[in-house]
């Protein structure tokens, strides 16, 4: 696939984004070159004119059976919508459901350009076909949460997950162990799921430090805050995606200073639950990377991972009063190349380099709203949504063009979504 | 017109919008009937099937010419962006410039569900002109800044706006009297705003407690708030629409709780500055009507109202860290009625209401992410965009349809704004 004359976007030395123009080569299903360069006409051409290359967007946490609850609870505090609203319907979810619901997700996050993301949830088997039937690059997990004293059972799960599931679906699938949180795992089940994690060589995944009830929970229960009851487990010992990251002192930033992974900042979920802000400036300061993920849809509301973008640089501005504070520059570095990186795919996907899989949108930039174009990484951030984006490769294929979908049906998916849902709220 | 088999939205008694079925019939400009109603077939009718109809949006503070600097400067502390790269591009605007602004803001707004908004700029006659032109609702006012001395000549222009403008384009353009913001209006001018006012029995329109910098300012000029300042001038005895009101102390909040009109929140603007969080909850307890507005596009970088509602109360549960502040209801209401009251036409506008003014938007509701639909009050202010808006009707006249403008030449307007701002910027 040749797509021709289009205008794209790599980070520059100086870590700011800069425009180039060329052409983009894409063989298999990597980038086999880039810019400008001699080339036999390939059989599939696209004309990207008017268009804006970028590396897909990376949704770092998801729970994508949740989409059947979008908008189901809202302006609720935070412990009325998970106990009252959420689990209760949760419970009563079956394969089918999370099949839809995954499929109503992902074809969302296609639609608003995002090519990879990570799940953690239950009954990940349709999850995973739900990501090999939409061609998205999913990172799977089975969330590890301590209901009964069965821990071996829900361990061997989450092993069969990854024997399952990684490298799955030409190696888009990959997967992780996902513990789901300080407070819903206790130290020896938390101690196995990272044995498991060294033993399978996949990365973690857990929530951490997303409210401060949980700090209260886990200081008053181990005598540790939340930070440190991950490092007393070994946790930071394997490389980890840390969701959320509200609520740190002096010394947690000092323990995440040497992490491997990174932070996976939910701006707009941690908004409308109440939680708080995360000090993105500060872990960037301490090196720590950061990525961007939109949480659960029944939080967030939305999977437009360019909301989370705008939302990410406002809440910092208002956090240090400051409108310096995180750039367009580095929101886009954190919706890309970081998130691939925590999600342990950054070698292959994150930015358009010679030799990385092609994970390519084209953002249509011929829009009333994106007119005149002084700064394209600002215009992209505080101007763009994801209705703008136009055409979605991922791993070489093309899954969108011109907003249609063409792995997925879309009017099919939505009819699926609304039936299945009405049965759920039936059964609760 | 008959916009048939819709859904549409109106504000119970309880203050919460209620979805109902039937058909809403416009004569003329206004709205004749609405719901479930024996009629005759007229000549032009509308398919509201799978649509939602809402009263058109309301954007309350807005500077539209300077959306040809979108993006021209984002990432700087505020006193950099206004006085190093605004003002200096400002000051080399001409009429075409400006004309060429308004017609790209007008038509961005309309596209996104915008239907009456407020202008606070300099040359009116070009943005009075593109406010007929575009068929948009504008409430209009000449800037006030006392530059030089000649008061006379500014309050002069002012009240010749009123004069030339007010009642235009079938009575969809009004007037205010706008003295810019207190820190850019000695006493006596803005005594003088006010018995302008007075005379030509207009509303108020000025920048209120915007950043910490004007309280400091006021503070040392004046020795009073801006709040009390603009008291001792007068300008609560008039009708008056505040925007920003970011800054405010309890005796502050007791002063306001007395206004005509209201508070313009411009929530995007006030976090991409850095200014801070506007405190709407107080404000809305205190019984001050509080409008949503985007401020100038070169702050806020876009005029989507839906992005203002998402960030409204997105930012009150973070200060208040409850997920319970500021409803999805309240936000609508905020962007309709709360909005049209404070432009002084909420009796023409803001709500579907026999007897009012047809300013009808149809929002696509048949959307990946808009499914399941479970409370369509969240829907619209967590998860729909501008770009769900299909259908738009302005005092009774369709100006937008299946998302095609039928009153602006789309391509044109942006081939212009680019042309105008090179121009511009050479000349800088």
């Amino acid at each position: 696939m040749l797509i021709q004359n289009i205008q794209y976007m790599t980070i520059g030395e100086n870590g700011k984004w800069q425009v180039k123009s060329g052409d983009i080569l894409v063989r298999e299903n990597r980038i086999e070159n880039i810019g400008d360069f001699s080339h036999d006409e390939p059989e599939e051409t696209v004309d990207g004119k008017g268009m804006l290359a970028l590396p897909g967007l990376v949704n770092g946490h998801q729970h994508t059976p949740m989409s059947l609850l979008r908008c189901y609870s809202d302006d609720v505090p935070l412990m009325t919508w998970l106990n009252k609203k959420m689990l209760p319907v949760e419970m009563k979810m079956n394969d089918e459901d999370r099949y839809s619901g995954a499929m109503i997700s992902m074809a969302e996050m296609i639609k608003s350009g995002t090519t990879s993301y990570a799940d953690m949830y239950i009954g990940m088997d349709t999850i995973g076909e739900a990501a090999v039937t939409t061609g998205i690059r999913a990172v799977i997990a089975r969330g590890l949460i301590a209901m009964d004293d069965d821990y071996e059972g829900r361990l061997k799960e989450a092993s069969d997950v990854v024997d399952r599931w990684h490298g799955k679906g030409n190696g888009r699938i990959t997967t992780m162990i996902a513990p789901h949180s300080p407070y819903m795992c206790p130290p020896e089940f938390l101690k196995a799921a990272v044995k498991l994690s060294e033993a399978k060589n996949v990365p973690m995944h857990i929530h951490l430090a997303e409210t401060k009830d949980e700090e209260r929970m886990i200081l008053e229960k181990y005598k540790m805050r939340p930070v440190e009851y991950l490092k007393s487990a070994g946790v930071f010992e394997r490389p980890v995606l840390l969701a959320h990251g509200v609520h740190f002192n002096d010394e947690d930033f000092k323990t995440l200073e040497k992490v491997q992974g990174g932070i996976i900042h939910n701006p707009v979920s941690n908004a409308k639950l109440g939680c708080g802000i995360s000090d993105v400036k500060r872990l960037i300061e301490a090196g720590v990377k950061v990525g961007l993920g939109t949480d659960g849809p029944a939080s967030a509301s939305s999977l437009d991972l360019f909301f989370e973008m705008k939302a990410a640089s406002w809440f910092q501005k208002l956090k240090y009063e400051d409108a310096a504070s995180l750039s367009a520059h580095d929101v886009l570095t954190m919706a890309t190349q970081n998130g691939a990186d925590i999600l342990g795919i950054g070698e292959d996907v994150g930015s358009l380099t010679i030799g990385k899989k092609a994970d390519i949108i084209l953002m249509d930039m011929n829009k009333l709203h994106l007119t005149p174009s002084h700064e394209p990484a600002n215009l992209l951030v505080y101007s763009a949504t994801g209705q703008d984006v136009d055409t979605v490769i991922i791993d070489g294929k093309m899954v969108m063009r011109g907003r249609e979908l063409t792995m997925i049906d879309e009017e099919k998916v939505m009819a699926e979504a609304k039936d299945r849902t009405k049965q759920l709220l039936a059964r609760v």
